[in-house]
Formats: C-alpha cells, structure tokens, sequence
C-alpha cells in the first residue's frame, strides 16, 4: 500500500515537515509519496540543511524504497517560492497536488491521501470559488455529504456543520443531517475502536432542560438519535455538552461526541491537543486525512515546525486502510 | 469578618458538606455561619457520624469559636428531610436560607455569602416562578445586571448570556451588553489578578473569518473591545475561540475570557476541572459565590459528597471580601 502525502502551499510549512518527518524516520514504516514539486522539496532540503534522499516517482511502479518519493506536478520552480508570504503560484499549485492525489486515490493508485495545510487566501487569488481542501476533494469525488472528523488520543469529535456562522449553524440542526452525521460517524469510529460508544451533544444549554432553555433537542436531535439506535448504532444523546465532554474524556464514557456546531467540537478538542490533532473527511469514496493545524507563516521555512500532526494524520490513514468498512 | 454559608436543599448534598468541611477542619480559618436548620444538621451528624458541635447564633453577637455556628431558621424538622428525593419542603426551605443570608449581607451582618445547591423543581413547587440563585439573589438587592463569573484554578470565564437558548444568545450579542460584562469582568478580575489580562471571545467559527461567518464580531463586539479599551480596561478581541482558550490556558496568554454564550465557557472550564470551580455573581452590591455543583441526590446523604467546591468558594469570598473594588 502506498500513501499519497500533498505537499500543501509552498510558502507554509508543509514541504519542511514531510521533508523533516523522512529525515527523523518518522514516515519509514509506510510507503509514502508525496504530491507537489520536487524543485520545492530540494530548496527545503538545502536551505534547511536536510539530506532527504529525494526521488522522483510518477506512477506506482516507480517507488522506490528508502528514498523520499515525489510525484513531481512540476509547477514551481524553486525561486518560485515566497517564504511566509501568500502567493499565487504557490496557492494555485498546493490546488493541484490534492486533485493529482484524489484522482490517484479514486484510480487505486494510492490507498489513502494525507493532506498538507493550503492557504486558503493564496489559493483564492487563482481560483475565488475555493472554500477548503473538504468541499474540494469532495466535488472531485461527486460526493455531497461529506463532514470532518477531527481525532485527538483523548477524543473523537464530528460535526451537524462547521465553517458557517453560529446563527447558520443552529439552522442547519435537522433531523435529515443530524441522521447522515450519526450514520458517517457511527461506521467512522467502528473502524477505530471496538464497541465504540457514541454521544451527541445538546445545542443548547444543559440540552435545553426539557425544553426550557430551546426546542432543538426535541424536535431534531432526540428523533434522529432514537432513529439511529434503532438501526443499532451505538449512540446516546442529546446530552448538556457542559457535562458531555468532561464525562467522556476524565471518565472515559464514550469514544466519540457528534456536536451540533464548529466550536462545540474544536474548542475542547484543541484545548486538550492542540499540535496533535488529526482531521478525517467522511462521505468520501475515499480515505483522506489531514493535519489539524495551518500554513504557520509565522514559522515556516525555519525547520521548526513539529512533524506530530502530520505523523498522526499518516498513521490513522494507515489505521483506516486497513480496516476496510463492513 | 463573619461569612455564611446557605445550607442548600436538605434532600441534597448541601447539609453533610459543610458539616465534614466542619469536620475536616476546612473551614477553621475563617468565621463561618450557616444559614439553615439546625435539626437538619444535627440529623447529618447523626446518621453520617460526624461530631461538629452545632451551636446556634441567630446574630453575630451570638458567634462563638470553635463551634459550627447555625443561623437556625427553624423551618424543618429532622425527620421532615426527605433524602435524595425532591421535596416541596426542602425547596421553599431552601430559598428562605437564601433570603435571610442576602439579608444578612445587604446589612453587614456578614461580609460575603456562599451558597450551597438548591433543586430548582423542588423550589418551583412552592415558588413556580423560581428561576435560580443569581436571579433570586439578584431581585432581593434589586440589582439588574447580574451575571456569573466562574473561576478556577487555570481559567476565569463570564459570560454575555447563561441560561437561554442559543439562538436567544446570539440576539444577546449586542454591544450595550457586551459593554456592561466586560466592566464587570474586567472590576472583578482586577481584584483576583495584578494586571489582568481579559481577551473576549469571537461568537462565530474563527470569530467569523472577517464577516464570512456571520457579523456580530464587527458589528457588536468589535465596537465594545474598543469602547471598553478607551476606557483602560484590559481587554483583547473579538478572538477566535477555538485557539483562545488553548493560549489562555496553555500557554498563559490571558488570565479571564469574556464569553458569548453559556457552553462556550462552561464546556472549556468544565473539561479543566470539573469539581473545583467557584462561581461569582457581578452585579451585586454584596460579595456572594457559589459551588460549581449541584444537588447530587445520587450520591447525597453518603458522606461521600466532595468539599472542595465549597472550600474554594469560600476561599474566593474571603479573597473579595478583603480586597475591596477601587
């Protein structure tokens, strides 16, 4: 099995970490490729004093072991690239490496795709309809429903929606997509851990207290909650999420919580861990992981930047292909 | 300076914690009476085998040391204690330990009240329109703007909104409220942490990605983190939630956040320490905080209830009571 590694926007950190993570010995275990520009990888390896035995392989059959492989999409040459700054070659070039590597992912090439950050404004400069590396992949897929999981040691969180405003997200707080999360969760977490126990997250506070404080649980989250046990999935909810998270990570009482918002999730989560954090697309025909932090301009191009979350994000790619969906 | 503490539901865990924080010696360092029914403190020392020497001090000329004094409100016999079970009697008690402690406050008699937890269904069987403490607390002293701080060791959050639904706070989001809990944070902090450092939290994902995610960050809480610097208050936002409780906490870049709705504070603050947090009303003309727990009728009546909480309130109303706002 070989899987595809997007390089993610070049004025970031992403080229310095796979590089970096190769040359700990943090990717050996896996046959890894990476999707982006050689010319960048070998700037990264000089400026910063690596010696990552680069390769170009750009078919399956050309791997080869012991050496960092490139699938080279040759789009920027290396004073191409503007360290820490936002550019549009290096923006409209990271959009390419993650839709050579969907397609090599959708071709069988690959048996999973970890993704890089991207910057979202450098790569809006050539392309102002480009939302996210999820809505992304997804329309390359033809795939409609798809949300993020976002996995720590601790906790597991998906969620109702996620980069809107908090007015829309109540809105968007409907049986039908409460229904689709539970059902994408539910075989998400299976994959993960035996016997998950799965809980779902009140909107409001203390769940809305019977209605007191809110009708949502009521009338869209308990329905969909009691639909999806009866289809013998493993949940429980809506709980007052004051007390939900605390009970699931001190007490261990459930695996996965299903939140009814972005912050619901992202708060607690990146409270308790921070750089290692890992993001799972579900809904996709595909396994594509990412890592849970950003660009980093602030650092990039320093060798500082930590390889944890990409290692993480690579070892739970691996971790989902092989343990295929029932 | 004498303090009180209200004895809470008798049903609950309210009446064995002060009597074992008696026991344990916790309270010793200050003066300390309780405002309650002395019967049912004598039957916790019976059934539970403690030995506090009960005394009852109707005034504070009556306060002797050494002893566990009892403002005795002679409103339930021992055997009218109903434990772990909700009762029409221990509720309408239960307020009228409130009433007398507020009363107590408003006239000196004690320098700052500790509350204890009472069970909010029992209440509204004799008082239906009982909401809770502050609300009660906040009518006797005829104070509009009340609102809870809570405290921990790691973190202190307020809160623009508690107890309504979320799409009820968000029409909460206004600057004029905003403006009036940012003064009350940024009084109270400075009198718990030499120059404070107060960041206010965005409501949307991202603090609403420069209006991409919704307004209320430009249009009402920009405006009031500007108003309240004008005037010297400390304080830094709107930021994004999901990184700024990990910077206040981890890496201690803030010592309080202003929060915009109930579970954005609580689920964080919860998750850090669930059993020794300390609420604060603001607003008041009196010093009054609170247990971070509730009536516990699954473990009351056992012995087995933790006094930590109300160690660490009543620690914080010492702390209050002797550092007086400027």
């Amino acid at each position: 099995m070989i899987f595809g590694v997007t390089m993610g926007d070049s004025s970031g950190v992403g080229p310095e970490i796979v590089v970096k993570a190769f040359q700990n010995g943090e990717l050996r275990p896996h046959r890894v490729v990476v999707f982006g520009d050689y010319a960048v990888l070998e700037r990264v390896n000089r400026q910063l004093g690596y010696q990552a035995p680069l390769r170009r392989a750009q078919s399956p059959a050309d791997f080869q072991e012991g050496a960092l492989n490139v699938r080279d999409l040759g789009l920027l040459r290396a004073d191409d690239v503007r360290p820490c700054e936002i550019s549009a070659a290096s923006g409209a070039a990271a959009r390419e490496y993650v839709v050579a590597a969907t397609r090599a992912a959708l071709a069988g090439e690959i048996a999973a795709m970890v993704t890089l950050p991207m910057n979202k404004e450098a790569t809006q400069l050539s392309d102002p309809h480009f939302v996210g590396h999820t809505e992304l992949i997804g329309a390359l897929c033809g795939a409609s429903d798809v949300t993020i999981m976002l996995v720590s040691d601790q906790l597991i969180v998906t969620h109702v929606s996620t980069h809107c405003s908090l007015r829309e997200a109540i809105a968007r707080v409907k049986q039908q997509r409460i229904r689709k999360i539970l059902d994408l969760t539910s075989a998400a977490v299976a994959r993960l851990k035996p016997n998950p126990r799965i809980a779902v997250a009140g909107l409001n506070p203390h769940a809305g207290e019977n209605g007191l404080f809110g009708r949502e649980e009521i009338e869209e989250i308990a329905p969909a909650v009691e639909w999806a046990k009866a289809q013998g999935m493993p949940v429980e909810g809506p709980l007052p999420p004051d007390t939900l998270f605390y009970l699931a990570v001190r007490r261990n009482r459930y695996d996965a919580i299903v939140c009814m918002y972005h912050d619901q999730g992202h708060v607690p989560l990146k409270l308790l861990d921070f750089e290692g954090g890992v993001n799972v697309a579900l809904g996709l025909p595909i396994i594509r992981t990412s890592v849970d932090h950003g660009t980093a301009f602030d650092i990039a191009w320093k060798g500082v930047a930590s390889t944890t979350s990409l290692i993480r994000a690579l070892d739970l790619a691996v971790r989902l292909s092989l343990s295929p969906p029932d």
